[in-house]
């Protein structure tokens, strides 16, 4: 499998506020044609370290494709810095001077001087036009070690490099790039640690030398990365299902996506399949599980009435919670959870009713009842159950994890009925 | 100007859909503190690339930050290979196994073999503790051809390298920055358009030629970012307060934000300071605004009830809208905003109910009603305040901009009554 880098090139791409996106772009292409970027840097307008990026990519790719720093002012020194790299001489070339030159006089203007710096070519280097701007790109094939290496030059801007890139680096790629491809798939786990999902998992996944395997921990969730490689989209993807049915039977109702899909859409999809409906009753998560869980289109078929109770009274306003079980058991407690549960379910008719009742901090804990203590409950025709979960992190990650304890509570319920 | 470089380790970031995005919380710290990045990598979990990266970039800059790699996995090599650039030994340090021990053991689960990976330390290198996650952070300061390097390894996940870098690496380069200091304000505006806030305010930042300016466009708000050099902190301030309030006389009520402060952190601080309570009503939001209000620690003192009535019997039944209003009108419709407006705050009691009902899309737009027509309302004790607004964007946006909208309509009418 062919292996690419890719260079930004600009000053501009080293502040707070922005970032190279190119990549993005450019690793998409390449994957498709089965090649796979190893590498990405991002280089001030520092000719030294830029030619020191150029060589080590050259040394550990076979492909080189560097953005922006092609422009006519003299912090633009990609095609100088390149060329010294390949260990090749730069020269002027008159035929791209007399293009440039026209485009000014199309706006009635007069090249200025600087931009004969864009005509500068390296040598053996084939010339990239560029008809929505004033850089042309450079590409150049060459040997290095006994090796075949390629280096592309590309123009910054995504309009004007994109289009050169489909249009004349493609081309010259594509029959280097042989005959592999790349498909991926995210798996998603709930309720599990990374480590415990890497020891179940990895005797099946080391046993495919064709696909790369990444865990990754996602919040609250893990992440399985799967990248196969083939010589046909059909076998990289009748490798990933193989590899996804033996891990499934391993990790079994803690898989819950296999398709990189979120929880409340998985929940959303099971409630829609069944003909069930869910309506919520919230508090410390304050609105998040609705919001997930409406954050789908069509949620409206499914899911009824929300209520975020996040003050005692609203609870016994609106969930029925009797007063005696806040002051004998507190807003936290199981007994709340559950009569918050059963509330809602009564009061909206649903067949699902969830509640979540915690502490997010960072105050209003205690000893008895410390910051990340949160109860859940869900109830159904069958009765209500309740779970009592210490979750660690700060605010955001308790209500985060929360919530998705919550829907991944209601799944497994659903799982356990509806199978 | 001491150099800085980052490395972001992890082959999940060398994928069409993700990046590295910690390098732009990282470059803005050290910028604040005068040290500038001159290059960033992303390399995927390959030790050899990732070793060759590592020694160039110490070769080349003061500081070196890696972020990611630390995991308990076999592909977290990070640890390894940053000793292996820097020239020490590795070892096992006993009691960061003891304190992922004991991390587990809260959580009531027992320890996997794999977990001890994270334990080992680079010889003469600083533990940085992690409350957030189970990998501790390396520091280590040496020597290398006469100059003095630090190299920092930090976690992946933005929640737990933050605080590790502010806590920890912060302080032990702080003596080693520079002279020169950058300060950094964002400002942020509601209801007006880039080009507008731009338009009005260029001739004042232009006067300041130390103070670098850069307009952005966030979802729904301009941000105004202010960056000014100068020989102190204190100098940077000034300069900023100085900009800053002349700013604020071109723009008026629509800066609601003078240090980046989110809306619904500016909402809560007014209604704390006014000693006012708040109530929800949302549809087409689905609990976004009580999600965001929620957000802020101690929104318990005036946030009191939020309704996510999805249903129109939902309406009906816990805001008291009329059947006539619904059929009459629709359930997207200015006196639907009204009808549930009042209902909240009528059931709550609260001083303020705010309301959001709309189309977010895909479905259920028509030519009457198109996608994105939303209406929101404000009820107070001196009446009801109804707003129709027609938003662009896709799903998340239109529910985004719709909770901004009702946010801000509530302090701007805050803001009248009680300046």
């Amino acid at each position: 499998m062919l292996k690419a880098e890719i260079i930004a090139v600009g000053s501009e791409l080293l502040t707070p506020d922005r970032t190279d996106t190119n990549s993005l772009w450019l690793t998409e292409k390449l994957n498709e044609i089965g090649i796979e970027v190893t590498a990405k840097s991002i280089i001030g307008d520092d000719e030294e370290r830029l030619e020191k990026c150029f060589r080590a990519a050259i040394e550990e790719s076979d492909l080189v494709i560097a953005t922006g720093g092609l422009g006519p002012t003299e912090d633009d020194v990609t095609r100088q810095v390149a060329a010294r790299a390949v260990g090749r001489e730069m020269f002027l070339n008159e035929e791209i001077v007399e293009e440039i030159r026209k485009r000014f006089a199309h706006w009635g203007r007069e090249m200025p001087e600087t931009n004969k710096r864009q005509a500068f070519v390296i040598e053996g280097g084939e010339v990239l036009p560029n008809p929505n701007g004033s850089a042309p790109g450079i590409f150049v094939a060459f040997e290095q070690k006994g090796e075949n290496k390629s280096v592309a030059l590309l123009p910054g801007p995504p309009r004007e490099m994109k289009p050169m890139f489909e249009n004349h680096v493609l081309p010259r790629i594509l029959e280097k790039a042989g005959k592999v491809k790349v498909c991926r798939k995210v798996l998603k786990v709930s309720g599990m640690g990374e480590s415990a999902v890497d020891e179940l998992i990895s005797p099946v996944y080391k046993e495919y030398s064709s696909i790369q395997t990444t865990i990754l921990f996602n919040k609250s969730e893990i992440e399985v990365h799967l990248a196969a490689k083939g010589a046909s989209e059909g076998e990289c993807n009748d490798l990933l299902a193989d590899v996804t049915a033996r891990v499934k039977e391993k990790l079994g109702i803690a898989l819950y996506a296999e398709n990189g899909e979120s929880l409340e859409y998985v929940v959303g999809q099971m409630l829609k399949a069944a003909g069930k409906t869910l309506a919520l009753a919230e508090s410390c998560t304050g609105g998040l599980i609705a919001e997930r869980i409406t954050d789908i289109p069509g949620s409206s078929a499914y899911f009824m009435e929300g209520a975020v109770t996040y003050s005692n009274d609203a609870k016994m306003r609106t969930l029925n919670v009797p007063s005696e079980v806040l002051e004998n058991y507190g807003a936290v407690s199981a007994e709340t959870a559950e009569a918050m549960a059963r509330g809602i379910r009564e009061r909206t008719g649903t067949d699902y009713g969830i509640s979540v009742t915690g502490i997010a901090g960072p105050d209003g804990g205690s000893e008895e009842k410390p910051v990340g203590l949160v109860y859940i409950g869900c109830a159904d025709e069958t009765g209500i159950k309740t779970l009592r979960l210490m979750i660690p992190g700060d605010r955001f990650l308790i209500r985060w994890r929360s919530s998705q304890a919550a829907l991944d509570l209601l799944r497994r319920r659903m799982m356990k009925k509806h199978e």
